[in-house]
């Protein structure tokens, strides 16, 4: 395969924020940002130039608003909803809330209240959308087609999940799922077990949970979850259910459709079954975020973000030539921990002409991103480090 | 001295967001804040619930809304200006910002867009204004009564000076002192020396100094010293100076008042003079930050911020009894390292009564927070941990 042909198709693939920054449109001043479709108003306190509007439920942070940010501010994180957003009352009493553990040696509810007495901790992590790259699957899978931007690293500040299970007296023997479910209304009618958020994790995902009631130190806003969320560090997006209102812990997992069939892995034109892969851990990923178009001649800083998904990072690399030789790339900024993703810089002297510039993360275990993506029919899962290069004209 | 007695008194000093929380007027819920005065126009993107608007070039984050956050918030984040803030017009091209170099072996000035391309780190540090405790200075220190919210953690984005310094050939031999020169426009008719905001640091700042145009990932606002500001991690505030326009070295430090007289402590009724110390590396310094009022018997969850100043944190303690005991209190989240502070928790089981709620930082060449302030003409740095010790209520 030509990588300069391939680069340029997937080029015209990026959305609009790739396209408006190929044809130059955008300058690299994010206040110079044009907002396109107004936000929905249950985020419009967000920053409009940063995100783009997919639809209502669905809008993605801009490649080049994720910047050289090791935390993505609230204002500019991607929203991705299964579900129209809860009413606002939810969140004007947040200690008030309410949440049933179910599976534990001694089932009950607590409210947010409550939780708070049990602990605090505050952790790093990348959410990510488990279709964030499905823009880049040339076969159109469908759902929102996200490029990189439904993702950021955030920092969650919750009760841990094992402290509250202690104080629950422990998980009921047998069980080997954890499941949350969304306080999210639904529709009458219709049955709730095709539409609820009720989404189950292996319990190897306990250890690193966190019931969490901040976002980036403010009270966690409806639109992300507020007033409680289950937080999966490591975990694709959608197992870190919002406004978690049932906890449970089971020997299978939820018959939900989400679950029973949303959300597999599997070959183009099949449907989704139990016996397929889930969107669990996440893989190893990395993106550059700059330069997205034309850059001068000289010194140019090479900057993106790396992250090694469920296992740590070990290192990224950088290629200016389409893959055919690859540099170590240098970290910026301080190590937020396991599950947070690292900005990462490469200074290339660059003469005029055409470039692709890509990037690749190693994880510790010596897994890498690989060349290609694994093609599959909901375009979940991409980590091809060739999907995510960019055609760079240096003049 | 009686500890309880003390602690009432200092109890009535901590200003308008102590007086409404001892009165039981403020919510823990953030969102309820009341908001007072309104914010000043360059800055009414900020949170006016999470402010005390002191003046308009003076505001201070309300000590609830310091939370549990790792990172304070672009919209959280304390002002103080000494000068008007300038036209909004120096930050419509940021790449175009030129600051000139002297005291280097080749001295010339680069614009944002040439310093850009020299390197970049991202730094965490505390930015905290030199008089941040003087609300409690009883001799009425003048100035603006911060109590302790004249102080966040933040994210700085931008490029060491070391590298920037290596561009220019090196420091000019015999230069002992780096001074910052800020881009505000000077009034007419007035001694420029007495007015700008030109400030010098010993040369060992320059290692960890950055010059930086991020702030939490978000290009630097105006507010705080967008496009460019110096940034002296382990520094007060004074010293790093916003709208960067001039940096020099030289044997001496500046003549502008603000260097000369300015920021020297001194004992109370002296003035101000050059072999005074000046306001540069910080001290080790906590506050409690929850609980700050009434709180239910049974587990309470302590909460604050701790930082080492210039040295690193090595532990922080905390004190239910106006400090006859003290407990080590445990760090949240990751270290962001040397110049962050940490959150920190200690979980006290509490029957009713009235507590006396203190919390004591070490830095690790053994300096502790000490009991009572340094009396001090301008009510400098202050770290004492009894003056900010807070009177809790447990029902």
């Amino acid at each position: 395969m030509n990588d300069s042909i391939d680069l340029h198709r997937r080029h015209l693939l990026l959305g609009s924020a790739g396209a408006l920054a190929s044809a130059g449109l955008l300058s690299v001043t994010p206040h110079a940002w044009a907002a396109q479709t107004p936000l929905p108003d249950y985020v419009n306190w967000k920053t409009p130039g940063a995100l783009i509007v997919h639809s209502d439920k669905t809008l993605e942070t801009r490649r080049e608003a994720q910047g050289t940010g090791l935390v993505t501010s609230n204002e500019r994180l991607f929203i991705r909803n299964n579900l129209p957003t809860p009413d606002p009352a939810i969140v004007a009493d947040p200690d008030a809330w309410s949440v049933t553990f179910q599976g534990v040696k001694n089932p009950r509810s607590m409210t947010l209240g409550e939780l708070k007495q049990l602990g605090v901790e505050t952790v790093a992590s990348v959410l990510q959308c488990s279709g964030n790259g499905r823009a880049f699957f040339p076969h159109g899978a469908s759902g929102t087609q996200w490029s990189v931007g439904a993702a950021g690293c955030v920092l969650w500040t919750g009760v841990p999940m094992r402290l509250v299970i202690e104080a629950l007296g422990g998980i009921a023997d047998g069980s080997r799922y954890m499941t949350s479910n969304g306080g999210e209304a639904l529709p009458d009618g219709l049955d709730p077990k095709s539409l609820v958020v009720e989404r189950s994790v292996p319990l190897r995902a306990v250890e690193q949970a966190l019931l969490a009631w901040e976002l980036n130190g403010e009270p966690l806003p409806l639109a992300h979850g507020g007033p409680l969320r289950m937080v999966l560090p490591g975990f694709y997006g959608v197992n870190n259910v919002k406004y978690v209102k049932q906890v449970a812990f089971s020997p299978e997992q939820s018959d939900a459709k989400i679950q029973v069939s949303g959300y597999r892995i599997r070959p183009i034109g099949q449907s989704g079954a139990p016996d397929q892969p889930s969107m669990w851990e996440m893989n190893v990923k990395s993106w550059i975020t700059r330069p997205l178009q034309q850059v001068k001649a000289g010194r140019v800083m090479i900057q993106g973000v790396a992250f090694g998904g469920a296992k740590p990072l070990l290192r990224v690399e950088v290629s200016t030539n389409g893959g055919d030789h690859w540099h170590m790339a240098r970290f910026i900024g301080p190590d937020l921990g396991l599950h947070a993703w690292r900005p990462f810089l490469f200074v290339a002297d660059l003469a005029p002409g055409s470039y692709n510039l890509a990037s690749r993360a190693i994880d510790f275990e010596g897994d890498m991103q690989p060349r290609e993506r694994v093609e599959n029919e909901r375009g979940y899962g991409n980590n091809a480090w060739l999907d995510h290069a960019v055609a760079v004209q240096v003049v």
